[in-house]
């Protein structure tokens, strides 16, 4: 069987940027949280864990003397407000791309702006955007075009995209906006590394011939879900794994197959990647 | 023969609002000038210019002591403000939506937005719009999805569109532009009457058993061709015509239609229609 990894895969440099920043942390101390998982990957959160992290529920359960590092999905304005107001450290590891979506919240809707997130309302990044608008009374997320065509009428949207969002989706909600407005302002906040996968695995799909294609991330990633939309509307097999015991328990996928790629969303360890490459080795 | 009327049909209130200043100029002077045709309908030319109006091709023709009212298209800011300079009393009669489009061409591009006008490149509206940035290499015009296809990336893109445009092309090209730049800023400038006019024929044609519409417009009318297009869309018969003559040389066309619509663009004249209007009448 012949085996054809997406050319881009893996930890996101904002995901990277917040691993090695926990990583660090712990080098020095064993009193290091998170609030909510640092990552949507459960064997690298298993990983974290065993070196000591520590995570809470919510930002009431951090300990006086803790060090606490807002992960790269961000987190609203007031938690880490009132996080700095209490004896803990707090290491913000927001990343870059989101840091800028939060910003723009903050900025168009002190413009008196009517904020439209294109998002998943239940994702906590999209939780950290909103809570960065000025009046979140004034901010509504919608997770498709059909959510957009609800929307009523303003004479100022502003749109802005969860990062892990595809481009083709938040143009179409532009497109359905601007009838419902005098003035659209849209922020492709997109980010670079969702791009790239994106690309790479729709070049994975229709460049080559492949028979299938294992989808490495954890089931709650936003990224790789997107990932297997892209592959699905290719009407190419999707195996959506979260480690390599999947791999034994999904062997009859295997059958018949010459051709199968291997794609990972933004939260997939390379070490994670690695291990199922070698287990799909061995089994084929 | 039955007869239905386009719910609205003929001069919006901006080219009323010219046209009209034109009258009162003329009561008062036989030295009143515009700078090009005053509105796209040559019978409506030919009734002013009757009263008294001259109309120049450019504004170095003006004469000193003239009046020169700017139409309701505008005129780049550099030409009105040459006019103001010199001995020629200047009245401008810019449509207030049109004057919105210009205002955002200069603001959006001191603000260092590539500004792009979605339009048709040799209308005078257009013109004037673009003689409104502050730098005219930063302002390109596209009249269609293939045009914008073509541009550039840009890290701010601005969208502004001619107030005749239809919506539909407006969204598609916001659309393509949000895939070339971090912040796309578009500003619905369609006018209301435009919109009014285009849902009017939609209704007219699709609501109605009509067997064709007699489109009655100037033919260098922006807006009227944008109600033909329409029309054509819905698989309808148009007959398009500037003045009721045109009724005799087409008298095959209304041969076995039943039932046919009237539909005129925001240029042609209240008179200019009852006169087709009736000539169709008798004719029936």
């Amino acid at each position: 069987m012949k085996i054809i990894m997406a050319k881009h895969a893996g930890f996101c440099f904002g995901v990277k940027r917040a691993v090695d920043a926990i990583e660090k942390s712990l080098e020095n101390s064993q009193k290091v949280w998170t609030i909510g998982l640092p990552i949507h990957n459960p064997q690298e959160v298993a990983r974290l864990e065993a070196m000591g992290l520590k995570v809470a529920n919510n930002a009431d359960e951090i300990p006086s003397g803790a060090e606490v590092l807002i992960r790269a999905h961000g987190e609203a304005l007031n938690v880490i407000e009132s996080l700095r107001s209490r004896d803990v450290k707090v290491r913000d590891m927001t990343c870059l791309f989101v840091r800028k979506a939060q910003d723009y919240a903050k900025s168009l809707s002190e413009k008196d702006y009517h904020v439209v997130l294109l998002g998943d309302k239940n994702h906590p990044e999209i939780k950290g955007i909103m809570g960065h608008a000025v009046n979140e009374n004034n901010v509504e997320v919608v997770a498709n075009e059909a959510e957009a065509e609800k929307i009523s009428r303003y004479p100022k949207i502003a749109l802005i995209s969860q990062t892990t969002q595809r481009e083709e989706r938040l143009a179409n909600v532009a497109a359905i906006l601007i009838r419902k407005c005098l003035t659209l302002h849209v922020c492709n906040t997109i980010c670079k590394a969702t791009a790239e996968r994106q690309d790479a695995v729709k070049e994975l799909v229709t460049n080559n011939d492949v028979d299938g294609v294992v989808l490495i991330g954890g089931r709650a990633s936003a990224n790789t879900g997107k990932l297997r939309d892209i592959i699905k509307s290719h009407n190419i097999e999707v195996l959506w794994i979260e480690d390599e015991n999947e791999i034994e328990s999904n062997l009859d996928w295997f059958k018949n197959k010459n051709t199968i790629g291997i794609a990972a969303g933004a939260s997939t360890p390379e070490w994670l990647i690695d291990k199922i490459k070698k287990q799909i080795g061995v089994r084929s």
